[in-house]
């Protein structure tokens, strides 16, 4: 999706692939094979580029040190970057800086989550504090008996509070190495076993100063870490209104793909504008209500013959395959509608994206 | 711009291109290097894809029906293809199917020419049979001693009545295999020495029955000619509102990218739905107005110097670059700006157009 930006802009997009038919590897002309773990293959890749960004987490930060000491221009820098990788380090510099987030310890031992669980309630949420992603690395413990197996695991872990959230909300903002920051609308996310589903935009029903509180938010969190490129800030909201952080996405997030047609510039387009150190572009939504619906892989993997009923049943609902195969429960794609009404926007979405994945008519 | 459509519908694009550095093949991976006139290479790159089609016209109509004899799917198929490639053939045929045309003949000589412009008043637009583009192969003549040079150069000539339109109009719908049809909106395009600037989305002040007839025309010669994918049909609009047609082009058009941010359904995701076969998305366009201003090549051919002031200047205008080499009055790009107010939508798109082009406020 960052290339269909790149062709736009007129900026030839390189592409460091574990294998050639990876999604952006299929539709890119530059691609170096090579694995994001493997800082050789990093220093081949960056040799030329103006600028080195991610479409993942996972790239070391030590190896994304390395990179910028031999000049490489890498947005974010590791020294932000390293908020969206260890939720511990995250933890502890969003409360210095004063942003409310769930109640949270290191934990190494039973004992700890055990003394953890009694001073803050169970249940208590077990996180992985590297490595998580979609649900993977977080484990909701009613005891520290339950979690033995995780605690022996040898993962660093830590616990956090469980918030007894009303809903889950993303603010998606954007911070150029010339200090320019925007933000979209705050979003509603729903989400499933762990998995985002459906992304809401503009957040239904939202009090515009709690929406603008949370904007600010997610705003101070680029500018305190050093962000350059995209920041998304998924947040609960609590009773009354609040909200605290939940975990930081430092790329185009799924939270952010209703933009490609939702908002005058995609998350796409603001990414490298951003991290090109051009102006950044609107953030305005085109439509009062945009839904998007994840396209989960199911049992069948031939996800085109199911095409036809989606484009003949709604012409105006949008489609977008990600080029990887089909596995039950991985996101394979993702549809987006547009209108007026909440209600009818959200079962157009919903209608295509189940359909796509299962043949089923909801 | 068309991968840019494929790569949201996960459909594998393959490119024939005569050098790797052509725009098309600077965002694709699969490049097969090879002439549009060199049959081989037609028959060697159609192997194995489910669907070809064009993005120009001038690959000869007998390499198209050798394509289609061996079994390929070439869409839009050559006895469609052929009228908008041969102006006398497209002219005989929408004469005889009864769409409004300008009176022409053929002509082979100045004795020719001189007795059409006695029956049909001087001046007389003299056109090249085949291979026209961009104003090139036409010739305004007030005399057929001025064509005098042109009549001797062995080209297939045609003459055509100057028609004394009030404005230039254009409508661009999409036909599928199975027989669907979709109009875009009717818009107005504005010309400078033969090459549309600019193009305004809808036309304004259109009286609505004018636009459903010339929508209803377009439709009409698309059915007639069997037209598979998009047909963009270029009308001269006369004093009253009755309209004439102009030249056809069956690909994703000019007068057309204004689509890609201002309706549902860019023409290149249309084209693509139209050619595969698929249901067609909706045309209907996401803002009251659009105004697409094209990006001609200026002396200075460093246009990426100039992409700050634009962006920073108005942060809801889109660009869109080629990749194309920079010569002076070459169309190396487009903007696009959507809102309420023409006058203003307008203004906006101009300015960022001029100033890429020239580094002019204008």
């Amino acid at each position: 999706m960052t290339q269909q930006a790149a062709i736009a802009l007129g900026v030839d997009l390189r592409v460091l692939a574990a294998a050639p038919d990876e999604s952006a590897a299929r539709v890119i002309r530059d691609v170096r094979i090579g694995h994001h773990t493997d800082l050789d293959a990093l220093r081949a890749f960056a040799a030329g580029c103006d600028a080195v960004t991610f479409d993942h987490e996972h790239v070391p930060t030590g190896h994304v040190e390395a990179l910028a000491a031999a000049g490489v221009a890498v947005r974010p820098g590791a020294a932000a970057l390293v908020h969206a990788q260890d939720k511990a380090v995250m933890r502890e510099r969003l409360g210095a800086a004063g942003v409310p987030c769930p109640a949270w310890a290191r934990v190494a031992s039973a004992a700890d989550l055990k003394e953890f669980g009694e001073e803050h309630g169970w249940p208590v949420v077990l996180k992985a504090v590297r490595g998580g992603y979609d649900g993977r690395g977080v484990w909701v413990c009613d005891s520290a008996e339950q979690a033995a197996e995780v605690l022996g695991s040898g993962v660093e872990l830590m616990a956090e509070a469980f918030v007894p959230f009303e809903r889950e909300l993303a603010v998606l903002v954007a911070r150029s190495p010339h200090g320019q920051g925007v933000s979209y609308p705050v979003v509603e996310t729903v989400q499933r076993d762990g998995i985002c589903v459906e992304v809401i935009a503009p957040a239904p029903g939202l009090d515009p100063e709690h929406a603008a509180r949370a904007q600010h938010i997610a705003l101070k969190v680029a500018t305190e870490l050093g962000v350059t490129g995209l920041l998304a800030v998924e947040m609960f909201q609590l009773p009354g209104g609040r909200v605290v952080v939940n975990e930081l996405a430092m790329r185009p997030h799924n939270s952010g793909h209703w933009t490609i047609e939702g908002a005058r510039t995609s998350q796409f387009e603001q990414h490298l504008r951003a991290v090109l150190d051009l102006p950044l572009g609107s953030p305005s939504p085109v439509a009062p209500v945009a839904v998007m619906a994840n396209v989960l892989g199911g049992a069948d993997p031939d996800v085109f013959a199911r095409y036809e009923h989606v484009m003949a049943h709604d012409p105006g609902v949008k489609v977008h395959f990600y080029g990887k195969e089909v596995r039950p429960g991985r996101k394979i794609g993702h549809v987006t509608a547009l209108g007026t009404d909440l209600a009818e926007v959200r079962a157009r979405a919903r209608h295509a994206a189940v359909h796509l994945a299962t043949g089923e008519y909801v």
